[in-house]
């Protein structure tokens, strides 16, 4: 959103007038490197060549985009203010055009779509972190989430612009930016509802109480990580910057950095909460239904 | 979307940095003359003065667009391609800002904030067209009423930037823009489900027949519009374009214009069917649930 054209779909928008056939509207998008439709013509030209552990790393990148995509989309006919519907609604699409360029890239190693990643997935398959899958609550919980989330992927993805996998680090530079306005929007959320009445404050003081369990498996190392040396970002180097982010964040509101013990975790591995199903099950109904079909 | 800057909260995505306070990121907007922000300052100022007519009128505009942002706003999470979920998305949003404009701008007759008017009326208050009322359904007869609603919609505004009252004149440009691009999305679908598959053809049909017996009161003059001639658009005058716009697009679809009788109608009075309060319903509740609750 930071942008000209920075998102797939405000790319989207140049008129194309009838007469293009059964093509969707949306396809036709011109001059832009990074669509995922690119990504996917390079990978077919193999051009690229993505690596299964690269695969199943990007995986997990996309999978935390489309999942907080989903749950903030859910917001946008429900949000307090008529511009923060829209502001919701934007961080949504945002986050849904991340994820499309990662899976997109992720299937690469499969030779599977961006459409049969989300839609023809199950739970175990998804790759997400337990952060993302968690309830939105009411409005600050909502807050709470974004703000540990944008906070996280701001530092990935600044990271990962110094990827050696030029595709991964081209996807996080667009991605960063984007970030950017939603790592700014959660921190201004965070000020308002803290600083604002008693009853915003004490509803913020709770959201963050319930996001902070799954702060920690944001971070946490594992052989694939270990694998990916100089191509992934390793979490656990994002910790220290994250918490003196958080703090001063904290700080100007005034509330404390929660102490509670982590959660299990287990999103990296396949293993989800009950949540994952009720949201996958929403994100999926459609294209089950008619699987193959030519929409 | 179809411009930079051309929503409002495209426009909100430059970086203001921690330390702003208290004010939502979203409300730090540059340079964009038409935003609900600055309508409210206008109208604020008395530099713009909104008769209780034009209020009135303006009230039909943006009730239609905010109802039909709030129905698409579902399909965010369901569409049956990622593309797709981004494009409804951006549509959704889309309408969602002219919305915004233009019950700003009608709030200014009665000292009423965009958020007023949308959290805060009953269902009898609302003016907007029993087409956009109707359920979602599938995703056929989504794009059913897209095809309807964005040709009205786009002759509306194009009449509308002749009209004597600046401001609607300014907005209704501003939101033309967006409009071809819907109306082109919508054609495409139109074409693209009318000629794959049998059962995408037959959904096809399906939602043109549930769609078309509320295209007509779309098109119905009443005392208010007698009231503004060269401010509003007679309604009326634009139905035999309409007609041939259709006509034009099913004849590509190699589809037959329903022949169906017209509803009732009743939504410019007021008079809406059981779809508007459940819709009203999701619409309101967080609003309502803390009225003047500083988020």
């Amino acid at each position: 959103m930071s942008s000209v054209g920075a998102t797939p779909a405000a790319t989207a928008t140049t008129g194309t007038g009838i007469g293009d056939g059964v093509a969707s509207a949306t396809r036709i998008t011109p001059g832009n490197a990074l669509r995922p439709e690119d990504i996917a013509e390079q990978v077919a030209a193999r051009s690229v060549v993505v690596t299964q552990d690269v695969a199943s790393y990007t995986l997990r990148l996309g999978d935390d985009s489309l999942i907080l995509a989903q749950q903030l989309g859910w917001w946008i006919s429900r949000a307090p203010e008529l511009e923060e519907d829209v502001a919701l609604g934007n961080i949504a699409l945002d986050l849904l055009g991340h994820a499309r360029s990662f899976l997109t890239y992720a299937g690469g190693a499969w030779g599977k779509t961006e459409d049969e990643l989300a839609f023809f997935r199950g739970e175990t398959e998804f790759r997400s972190a337990h952060l993302v899958e968690q309830p939105n609550g009411d409005f600050a919980r909502t807050i709470a989430r974004q703000l540990v989330a944008s906070t996280f992927q701001h530092l990935l993805y600044g990271g990962l612009v110094d990827s050696s996998d030029t595709a991964l680090a081209a996807i996080s530079a667009k991605a960063l930016k984007e970030v950017d306005y939603h790592q700014d929007h959660s921190y201004q959320w965070t000020l308002r509802l803290a600083k604002g009445t008693d009853e915003s404050r004490r509803r913020m003081l709770n959201g963050l109480q319930l996001t902070w369990p799954y702060v920690a498996e944001l971070f946490d190392d594992d052989d694939l990580i270990e694998r990916l040396e100089g191509i992934a970002v390793r979490p656990s180097s994002l910790r220290a910057e994250f918490d003196r982010t958080i703090a001063a964040v904290l700080l100007e509101a005034e509330l404390a950095v929660p102490d509670v013990p982590r959660a299990l975790g287990g999103g990296r591995a396949g293993r989800h909460s009950e949540y994952l199903g009720h949201i996958l099950a929403e994100m999926q109904v459609l294209a089950r239904e008619h699987p193959g079909a030519t929409w």
